[in-house]
């Protein structure tokens, strides 16, 4: 059976701080870094090796598979890292605080710009430093390809090509891959896989740093999924995302 | 100008523990990190802005490249690992005591084995666990191309035609280029950029640690190499591995 492993990065300290992120490049915190070595432990204890792993242009995914991947004792294994795998654009919105934001703008809209699935927050300007085009790492992306604000329709609009061209058919040469992202990359890979629906997808609450398992057929086509360790604190973990996501907005 | 950046791993577990480590894949002392961390230090005082990394199959390169990239900000940009920037193989000596095997075989004999340009350690044979081609993370490399031992004309054979093919026309698409490899890979690229003799190259110690810069024009020829960094201290640091060696064998 080939096996595809999503991972969530872990605690950034942006999350931590309550602040939007989006593609903003902030560190992990101590906890982050972790359930990045937890995250390893957890796939050594079932025996994983993968052949290839897939991550984001963001250190805070890189860092967590820099820590998988040496808790594996498979530091050597061949990265890939895409632009496609980053966090939903967050718009004007990133660096704001939630709470913040939720007074300046009401609770509902915030809530909308959070939870819709194709109402993205208000846009970047080409003059905003914080626009990707000013950023020396999006250079040899087409400028019109480069989010300045993205819903979550638009991020998985630009996750799905890169999953079906790239990800999925290095199955055929390794039979166990990584994929260390985002929460809203992940929901896009997700949603295509499991066939969930526009509305149920954004209730959809990833916990950090629990390995999430596809098990895919010699034809690729997917067969199984479960997470990987216990249960009962898995369903704990998704419960405060989803209880903190209400909270914050 | 175009520059590559050669940067030597930090102090490793074994380097301590005073072992032949050859292919054994030990990961590095808290020292090695900080090592690691400064040479991050040191290039980003100068600005540098890598377009891609090259480093070898074995973690205490990957991760004192990991901690680099981590520094300078740059931790997305690609990293090429590459099982022919792995330090020379040690054969059949890989793990031993530097100092027992000298009881053992006799200093003269273990200087030989260390310091002589086309002699190799005693082979492993194809049954010895510790031979590449048990090895997973060789198992794409063709068994006659796989190592049992290496002297450094061996490792310098296997090492320039990946620098030739692949690291030096990466030069035509990007600006800088950083390598983190081993003592004896490194040497294999400077003895070629700097045409040094077989009996010279054995004496160049690279310190750990400190990034090497080599400048080359539009053509892809050299013109210029320097060390980052206080002269004086690097001085010191070359003499000390160079001490060491002496003392160790």
């Amino acid at each position: 059976m080939k096996k595809v492993v999503l991972l969530r990065h872990g605690e950034s300290v942006w999350n931590r701080e309550n602040r939007f992120t989006g593609w903003t490049d902030v560190d992990l915190t101590e906890k982050g870094v972790r359930e990045a070595l937890r995250a390893g432990e957890l796939l050594k204890k079932e025996g994983f090796l993968f052949g290839k792993a897939f991550t984001s242009y963001l250190k805070r995914a890189v860092k967590t598979l820099n820590g998988v991947l040496d808790k594996l004792d498979q530091d050597w294994i061949p990265v890939e890292k895409d632009w496609r795998l980053n966090e939903k654009h967050y718009g004007s919105l990133q660096g704001l605080n939630k709470s913040e934001t939720a007074q300046q703008y009401g609770d509902e809209q915030v809530l909308i710009w959070r939870r819709s699935y194709d109402i993205a927050p208000p846009a970047l300007t080409e003059a905003d430093p914080r626009h990707p085009m000013h950023d020396i790492r999006y250079s040899g992306v087409a400028p019109m390809q480069l989010p300045a604000t993205e819903s979550l329709k638009d991020t998985i609009a630009r996750i799905l090509p890169y999953w079906s061209a790239t990800i999925l058919p290095s199955l055929k040469n390794h039979n166990q891959i990584l994929v260390v992202a985002h929460g809203n990359s992940l929901r896009g890979i997700i949603k295509h896989l499991k066939h969930i629906s526009d509305e149920e997808i954004v209730h959809l609450n990833l916990p950090t740093g629990i390995p999430y398992v596809f098990e895919f057929d010699y034809n690729l086509n997917p067969v199984n999924d479960y997470f990987l360790g216990d249960p009962e604190e898995i369903r704990q973990l998704m419960e405060a995302v989803a209880n903190q996501a209400k909270q914050r907005t």
